[in-house]
């Protein structure tokens, strides 16, 4: 058990949410080893530069970095594109054998990042250990097999946790993604073509979910653990709280666009496991966590202009 | 399309089920390719050498038989082993790569073998719709990803069948499992120690099992089947159907076995949906699949005095 050592290995390092994770594993004592697809370097880990679908490369990172824990966050990402796209299967498979290879090296604790979209459609708020899993599109049943596959590779082996990210937002969110595009257009004076509006969903600040993966890496209870803010809100309201910021609500254009094929009318998610096992809770409100995001996109539009 | 041409690729062709299916895939107008891991021939079928947990041989294999249709029935299966072992792992991500390669290459439509072990615990019957998908071993973690991972594999590219079976018995079931216990104990005169007998089952004659398997490479419809008789039998009463022909009920000692850790006291399938949807319905009552599995075990028996 490498004596007292904590070494933990994030995939996905570079990502939005893994980004923001390194300082906090850091501050917990954790010697972190973070994964990226392309060369680089910084202060905040000790960097490995990994093709995660390639097995005999994966293989190669866990004999040289030997680590206690993994928090593994990469996976297809593309706004518009990973909802759909058969790559979910190469990360499933890769998925699978980074588990499986992470425990059989002596691997103690693995957390992997799920999604509210590994839930039944419902109207009811998800919890845990209630909703049944019945995902409706690819990355959900990519996700939910993944589910099944990290504890089955934990089982007699190690401890586990499956953190079921509902909608993070804040700085760094990809381009594209509704919260991104409202505050580009408002802050360009620009148009903003969206959907009907009247979804609901659970956003959670990109730190707050960052701060849960932490939160699970350094606990112990396995299970599967909803990440969000507990709280439903429209996309219309969303674009108020954006509006009522920067001013000009007639740019968002709501019923401009088609409704998505899959747009369930009401995503939220029960957060109170998570805080039982793990004592996190969410900390940023959102007009709050929209006041940041925005402050952090001003500087390149405005660079841009 | 590669025309009219049905060509079907079969893994796990020799195994327990597998070895049944393929006279009705050939009686269905299917040019058969058997894929099995030692090298084999048979006048059944075009045989194929694969170590499917190779990924370079998988794709080598289907570019050269470039089959329209998949029966992936190969898994760990060793008696005993295949609950708990993390070898589930590396069969969960050989299929992933199997099921994306297949519709990558054109495939129509694949066939994978489930378990009635990725249902949630219940005391009603299991129905593929209604019941929760909660498995509670590594073996059914493993069939629930894999489950999960095939209906990804097939979305936007073809169609898909999943076989939840049951409990299969029958000539050829591996021995150890309790059927064949029980029928040599008693046809060698030996006492066999069992377990409390209480638990019941949903046992399904193997030629039924592989004629579901191949009603579902025929059909069209997508979807998960249990694929059982649809009645529930104590494993005394079966211990029963088998002293009724070979006498001594002596023999047989109910609760010399410990419980095992992993004992529902019912699991039984809902058979209403593959035959609505498929045609396929069992035909071999318990009594007489006993009868003819003792009638294939005894020459084996009596050979060995």
């Amino acid at each position: 058990m490498n004596g007292g050592a904590k070494r933990v290995l994030v995939t996905g390092a570079r990502g939005f949410i893994g980004r923001h994770c390194l300082p906090g594993l850091a501050a917990k004592g954790y010697e972190v080893h973070a994964v990226s697809s392309a060369a680089h370097t910084g202060t905040d880990a000790a960097w490995h530069r990994c093709n995660l679908l390639d097995a005999a490369a994966v293989e190669t990172l866990l004999a040289e970095v030997r680590p206690t824990h993994l928090l593994h966050l990469a996976w297809i990402a593309q706004p518009g594109v990973f909802w759909t796209s058969h790559e979910n299967l190469a990360w499933l498979a890769s998925g699978v054998r980074l588990a499986d290879a992470f425990f059989a090296a002596g691997g103690r604790r693995a957390i992997g990042a799920g999604t509210c979209a590994e839930y039944i459609q419902t109207s009811g708020d998800c919890t845990e250990d209630e909703t049944p899993i019945g995902p409706d599109t690819l990355y959900g049943e990519a996700k939910a097999a993944m589910y099944f596959a990290l504890r089955a590779a934990a089982r007699d082996r190690g401890t586990w946790a499956w953190a079921r990210l509902f909608f993070p937002y804040g700085p760094g969110e990809p381009p594209g993604r509704f919260i991104p595009s409202v505050i580009d257009g408002l802050l360009r004076r620009m148009p903003v073509a969206c959907t009907h509006g009247m979804q609901v969903r659970d956003f959670v600040y990109v730190d707050d979910a960052a701060g849960a993966c932490v939160a699970l890496v350094d606990g112990e209870a396995s299970g599967a653990y909803n990440v969000g803010s507990g709280t439903g809100t429209s996309l219309a309201a969303v674009g108020g709280l954006a509006t009522a910021v920067l001013g000009h609500p007639e740019l968002l254009r709501f019923g401009e666009r088609p409704t998505p094929a899959y747009d369930p009318a009401r995503v939220v998610g029960d957060v109170g496991k998570i805080r039982r096992d793990h004592g996190w809770t969410p900390r940023v409100a959102l007009a709050d966590g929209i006041q940041r995001t925005i402050a952090a996109q001003r500087p390149s539009v405005e660079g841009s202009r």
